[in-house]
Formats: C-alpha cells, structure tokens, sequence
C-alpha cells in the first residue's frame, strides 16, 4: 500500500491541468514508465529465473487468498502511484499463484508461456490496434493473416483456409460449430432462426464440454448431440457412427457435423480421423477436428497418422495458448472455405481498401473490437522456428512416454494410458485383488485423495481423468520447462505419499 | 532480419540440451529477458512520448503494408533471435498502424489505452494464470471480482451480482442475452433446445449489431428482434414498445427481454431507461441495459437523469476498453442475480475449497481456458482512483461539447447531435438549399468523401454516423490524451478540406 504522501504527490501532479496539455489521471511519462517498466521486467526475469526452486501452487485457501488481496477494500477516491501498484500486484501474484510456467506442472492443459510472449502483449496492449477493422488496425490484421497461414502449413492445412484468433479452444470450436450449422443449413438460418428443424451433431463420449456448451448457446440443445462410444484406446467407434447417422435419418432427423478429436483432454486420444472424414463424405456431412491440443502434433515427421486426416476437415480448432506455447489467450479457428466464416458471421460486404481487398476480423467471428492476440505467437513462432516447435514437442512427448515406461516398471503403480503427451497411471499397492468391485473403489478414493495431496504439496502439479471407471493420475506435459529430472522425481514422491495414504485409509475402507 | 550470425548462434544455444537442464528454443535466460525487456520499455516509452507530433495512421493501402511485413514469407525452419523479433515487431507496429491512443484520434469506441494497462498484460501474460479455475489462478480470481465489485460500485449497481470480464462489447452483451434466455425459458432449453417457442426481444432501430449476432448465434434468428422506433434524440419510443409487447404476447409470441441503450454507438443516445425497466416489471421481462460505451457516466455526479435506472437492470453489459481506457480487451457482464449466469453456463456444482466457495470462472461463461483480462483494469482504476475517473470523463464530455458550440457558430458546418462525448456534425456550405432533396444527396456523398479524406489526412480521425438520412462527421472523445487545443484544431481542418471539395465537386453533382 502507498503511504500517505506518495498519494498526495500523484493528485498534485494531476492538478497540473491546463487547457494546451491535459495532465490526465492515467498519464505516466516517460521517465515514470520507463523505471515502472524495468523495474517490473526485472522483477519479471527474477521471477522466471527462480521458478523452478518455488512451490508450483503455495495452495493456499480462498479466505487467506482475499485476506492477502484485502478483498472487501473499495476502490480509493484518490489516485495511487503507479510504480507502487505494479509492485504490489507482482507480489501479490507471485505470492498467490499456482504457476503453469514451473517445471513440474503438469496439470489440465494449460502451457508453460514463453516469455517473449509476455514481451509480445506488452508490446500489443501498448499500441493497443482494435483488429476488428483493418483500418484500425493496418499491420496487426496482416500479422494475423500471416500466423494463421503459418498455423495452417504446420498442420499441412491449406494456408489459403479462413481462420481467426479467438480466446481459445471453447471459441475456436464453438467459431467452427456456427460456420458448420450456417453452412448446412438449406434455409435462411441467421434470419429465421433454427425454427424446430432437429439438426444432429455426432462425436465421442471422450470430446471436451465445450460441446455441450456450443449446442446448448446455439439453441440446439445437449439433446442434439450423439455420443458415440469409443474402443479401448478412447477413439471414436466409426461403425458405430455409420449406424447412428443411418438411425437420424431415417428417423427424418437432420444429421449436419461431425466431430473428431485429436488429443481428447483425458487421455490424448485421438479419433480415427480418416474414417471420419469418409463418412462425412459419404453423408454430405461438416467435418470438424477439435485439435486445441494435439493437432499440433502433425508438424512432427513421425505424427501419429491419423493425423494427415487434418487436411480433410472443413474446419479445425488449434489452440496456441497450449502446444505452441503462448501466454493466455490465444486459440485459433481454421475453416477449410474462407467463404463459410463469413457467411455464418458477416453482416457487411467484402471491404476494399484503395482497391484491395483488406481483411475485417469482425466480419469472420463473434466479436466486435479485438485484441492482437496473434502477436505473441507470430513472435514464438519465429524464435523457435520450425525445428525448434519440432524438437519441444517431440521432446515432450518422449517425456511422457518415459513416465509410461517408468510406471509401467513400478509394482506399486499402474499404468493406464499413454498417447501424444499425456500419461495416466494409478496407485495400486500390490497385494489388492483389483478384480474385487470394493478394491475398485478404494482404489478410486485412495488416487482421488492422493491428488489431493500431491497437489496441495506444492511439489508437482497433477490434474486426474476417468479411464473406464478407474480414477487415474494424470500427467500431462505441454512444458517446454520440464525435464527428465522433473519426471523421475514423480514416482518416488507417488509412491512415499501412495504409500502413506494406504497405511492410512486401508484399515477403514478394506475393514474385513 | 536478424543476421546469419545471429540465426546460428541462436541454434547453437538450443544445442546445449541435456537431461538435467532443458535449454529450450523458446527460452530467455533473464539476461537475456531483460535487456530485450528494457529495450522494448524504452521503445514504447518513446513511442508514447512522440505520439502527438505523429500521424493519426500512415493510411496505407493493404498491398503497402504486405510488402513492409513480407506477407508471403513462410515459417522459417530455424529459430531467430528473440530481441531482434520484438526489435522488428516494434517497428513494423509503430510505423504501419493506426493509433486509437493518439490525442486526436475520435473515430468508433476504441479508447486511448492507459500505459499502466500495457504494464498489467505483461505482467498477466509472464505469471500467465488460467482464470478459468480457481485453483489454477487463486489471486488472479480474486482480483477479477474485486474489480468487477468496484465496477458495479461505479455503477451504483449492486456489488453482490454475478460478473465475469469477456473480450467486449459484443461477448459482454451476448453473455447477457443468454443469462435472459436461459431465465425466461420454462422449459430445459439447455437440454431440449429452442424447440421452435417464439421468444422475441425489443431493442430500438439505433441498437449496436451485437444484437444481429446474439439472435442469431443463439438460434432465434433475427426475425425474433423487433425494432422499435426512436424520437428525435434517438431514444426508443417507450409506447411503441409497450403496444409492440402486447400485439406480440396478443399474437401467442413469447416476449422475453428489452434491450435499452446507455451510450449509442452513432450518438451516445440513452434510452428512457426508467420507463423500459417500468415495462419490463409490467410484463415479467428480462431488462438488459447495453452500456458498453455509456454505462460509465453514472459515476459522474452530474450524471444524466436516466442511468440511475441502472440499477434496476437484470443485467448489463460495460467495457473497461472503451471509458475505463483498458488496453483492448476487456468487456465486463454483469448480472444482478448471480445464480442466473450459472444457470445459463455451468455444468459443475459450486466448488469449495477448504471449505470455502471458490468461483471458477469458467462456470460464469462461454469460455473454459480464460486469460487475466481484469489485471490491467484493476491496476488503472487504483492508479486514477474514483476522483480521477470522473474527472476524465468529464473532461471527454466537456470537449465533446465544446466542440459541438464551436460547431453551432460556425456558418458552414450544421451541428447534429451531442450526447455524452459523441459530437456529430456536417460540412454544409451556406447558400445551398437545405430542403432540396437533390442538396440532401449531394451534401452526404460530400461528407462521405470528407471523412475519406479527413481520415487519410493523417491529421485527425474521425468516423461516421447516419442521422435521420444525414451522414455526419463524428467525434467520439473516449481519450484521455485529448485537449482544447486538438479539439480546436480539427474546426479549420474540416472547413478548409469540405471547401475544397465542395469546389471541386458540386459543379458536377449540382449542375443546372
């Protein structure tokens, strides 16, 4: 908090008023943001430099969170300095964070951020262009273009597709979704409205929520969505598919997307894409890949070949803000016709600019004024190159794998899946009949406690998933920071806590 | 261009991987980080600095700036120095983009953004929480709802509603609308769909197209909008509403919620908010208050009259982006009843944590995945305080009105609307007649190709607004850079632009 004087100072400088220059509450100079900017960048680069050696979450509860916060104080009549407010905001945020950028987090799929990204908002929130219009925004929409047609060529995708940065997979799919339902609408949908008509949309019991969030904001209703079951891998049952579209249509029902998904959020999985994309040839059907995690994958030489199915879809959502690395927010829609964005969003006709067609983001998505989210990944992109991406990406897959490996050869752990970078095990001390439907369930509270307790430990940062019923550890490394170290100091902290937790709950759930 | 050199030292840098210690392409050890973020600081402090003496925007066509940019360049296979990335990106910004921070920049709503937001979006990007979870963003989501508190607050709207910052306007407005949906529909619309029921809503004709797009990207089709008309000051004619709600509910349609303006887009007309939230309570309506732009001006003492209705909203929607002057973006909903946006977004149950409820955002909205959008608004409502908002706002009102009484005296310009700080007027030479429809035609094709040039100028930036068949020059001061000197400068600009033209054009648009 800022003493009385620093407060007194700063209201006298805004009195400095006058007709020719307007002294304005949010001026800062330049020498001002010059010292609160490296300052903060120096804080910033301390904070990078010692996060492997901080606790990746200090787990801390929502009443000493908003204590430390003084969350119930209203906002001040008076002004504040502005140095002293980033100070206490860094601190308050490297007090009271859990870090996704720390080695050792490997929990949901959030990345660890690249710093030149935290460098690249900077640079986009201070010229601040609205990349809603081009005219607003001259060089940010061309920016954009060209890290959409890099996005695309990664993923073998034509780099002439439409595409547009959105907040991230829940936008980008739910972009694709309305470009789908335009498109295979044969009746002036966007006037009239969906008007009963039963439209169905198909995908795997293993796809994201934001499914049901599209269906339900659309106003088709989760109703309309067609779970299709999966095989032991968790992919897409593609006979199954076949017959369930068969089924709507004969029963006067109105089949119109499919959806696969390439790197499912539990597991990794991916949907046998090719088979998909035939059958929605074959029914005339959209064909979408939510690939917000693994489509990335396909820039590898040895992509897992399901992959090369990508250049099929008509539409895909990729997600920098994961496997590319970049800070918060950035995904990203990429729609095979361009023509299709604009249909299901466009209330204006093509914009020329001195006789050029000049490209309005607005007209290609749900908002109005944008950000220049496209700026941190065009910078990544290049800092890394395509070889490097090749080489963080393998490398986080191999890390992965060796957990698998590792697990596998543990008498106390279980290994459950592996696919892209995504591991899921268990603990499962040995000497249980894991056919017994009670050891089945100890088993689930005993892992569900204990990543609890691996999370509260500030070690490591697990996030878990379901596989057939089991409650499974997962890993899930989207970590350019993460090394083999990090990896093998896992298990023995699994199994001391696995261990201890057994000692303890046993007696009480396996009571004979 | 970085060098050959650089390319390769660079790559021999990312050789030095071994097990223990990960060197990826995308690190920055803090050396590096911060002369590469001192170097940026100083860049934008400069930037900042000299922004008044530079062009509004280089007003370049498309093929210009694809050429700077070297549009057609693939992704390169190696990695490049990330200094000399940020070093170009400054550049290519600085010297192709149009600048809303400019002092005498007044087209649309996008703001003059405060410095210390851009020093907030490096630090959210660097610490880079996921303000989807509580747990993955524990201070992080405290501090969003203390801002948001301390926006109701400004709004003298009750600091207990529901809220969650979205990208703008549009997403605010949107995430509104579907909280009403979901609270008017008496059956499981998330389940079963629209199901054909005839919900209909009511906004007047000077509504922003966010309206277009939330009706149809929900499914209802913008049939389902009726558009009231509007009195000369453009505000929605509340009688009509009211006979159009009865010839609707009279007809079997489903009325379900009013859209009243606080701020229009073209003049920063406000409805009669009082009377729509009068009807809303007659007919059991949801009454969603659009004040995206103009919402802000309640925190005035002198507010207008109408805004203290306000508080009787079901909801509204406001942008920190437009009169908080948050670099892009950060839209904010609010919804007085907190349970209704759960109701319309979650799919969980409320979490505890330690007991206590923690809020997880992504169970208030559309997305899953959430950057840290509230950091750079709460940093830039402590730095100016309560007292140096209203002085800014005020300051943006006076000008706007300033403006229109310099207008009002000058013999050839015609002063249209003035309305919070939206001023607009035309060029109209004396001596033409006024009520000739043949004037009237020539007078908007004039204006048009005045704003053209005005905006090419680089001097100035003005948009438009079509007011009763006129088009009008408008000034939209949401700028707290802008002073009496700028404002005083634009009269002689325009006046001496709209002479030449109109020598140069009414010989043939107005022969005999």
């Amino acid at each position: 908090m800022p003493d009385d004087n620093s407060e007194a100072k700063h209201v006298s400088n805004a009195k400095h008023n006058s007709e020719s220059k307007r002294v304005s509450p949010l001026t800062m100079d330049s020498q001002q943001f010059r010292e609160a900017g490296h300052q903060l960048i120096d804080q910033i680069a301390a904070f990078l430099d010692t996060l492997p050696h901080q606790r990746v979450t200090p787990a801390e509860s929502p009443t000493v969170v908003r204590q430390a916060l003084q969350a119930d104080r209203p906002l001040s009549d008076r002004g504040q300095e502005p140095a002293l407010l980033l100070n206490r905001a860094a601190s308050l945020l490297f007090e009271h964070s859990l870090f996704n950028g720390h080695p050792r987090f490997w929990g949901y799929i959030t990345s660890s951020a690249a710093p030149i990204g935290a460098l690249g908002d900077l640079l986009a929130a201070a010229v601040n262009p609205n990349v809603g219009a081009w005219l607003l925004s001259p060089v940010a929409s061309e920016i954009e273009a060209q890290t959409i047609r890099w996005i695309a060529d990664l993923l073998h995708y034509p780099t002439d597709c439409g595409g547009i940065f959105v907040s991230g997979g829940n936008m980008a799919n739910h972009v694709c979704f309305l470009a789908a339902r335009q498109a295979k609408a044969n009746w002036d949908l966007r006037t009239a409205g969906l008007n009963g008509v039963p439209l169905r949309l198909y995908c795997s019991k293993e796809t994201h929520t934001w499914i049901q969030k599209s269906a339900d904001l659309s106003g088709l209703g989760t109703d309309a969505i067609r779970w299709i079951s999966t095989n032991d891998q968790l992919q897409m049952d593609a006979t199954e598919l076949r017959e369930q579209i068969r089924r709507d249509l004969a029963a006067g029902e109105r089949p119109f997307l499919v959806i696969g998904t390439a790197g499912s959020v539990s597991t990794g999985a991916i949907d046998p894409l090719p088979e998909l994309a035939a059958i929605c040839r074959e029914f005339d059907l959209w064909f979408h890949v939510d690939g917000a995690y693994g489509a990335l994958a396909a820039l590898l030489p040895d992509a897992p070949s399901a992959l090369s199915a990508l250049k099929l879809a008509d539409s895909i959502a990729v997600d920098p803000h994961k496997w590319l690395y970049a800070p918060l927010e950035a995904g990203c829609a990429l729609v095979r016709n361009p023509d299709k964005l604009r249909d299901a969003f466009a209330y204006h006709p093509p914009y020329y600019h001195f006789g050029t067609e000049a490209i309005n983001y607005f007209d290609l998505g749900p908002q109005n004024s944008r950000g220049f989210r496209a700026l941190k990944v065009w910078l990544a992109l290049q800092q890394a190159g395509r070889e490097g991406y090749i080489q963080m990406l393998s490398d986080d897959i191999s890390l992965a794998q060796t957990l698998f490996q590792l697990v596998k050869q543990h008498p106390a752990l279980e290994a459950l899946t592996h696919s892209l970078s995504i591991t899921t095990f268990r603990y499962a001390p040995p000497g249980l009949t894991l056919r017994d439907e009670r050891t089945q369930t100890y088993l689930n509270d005993l892992n569900r406690e204990l990543l609890t307790r691996l999370q509260n430990s500030g070690e490591v940062y697990l996030s878990n998933a379901v596989i057939n019923g089991k409650f499974a550890l997962r890993v899930c490394i989207v970590n350019f920071r993460t090394t083999l170290a990090d990896i093998q100091a896992l298990l023995p902290l699994v199994t001391k806590m696995g261990h201890d937790l057994d000692t303890e709950l046993r007696p009480q759930h396996l009571a004979p």
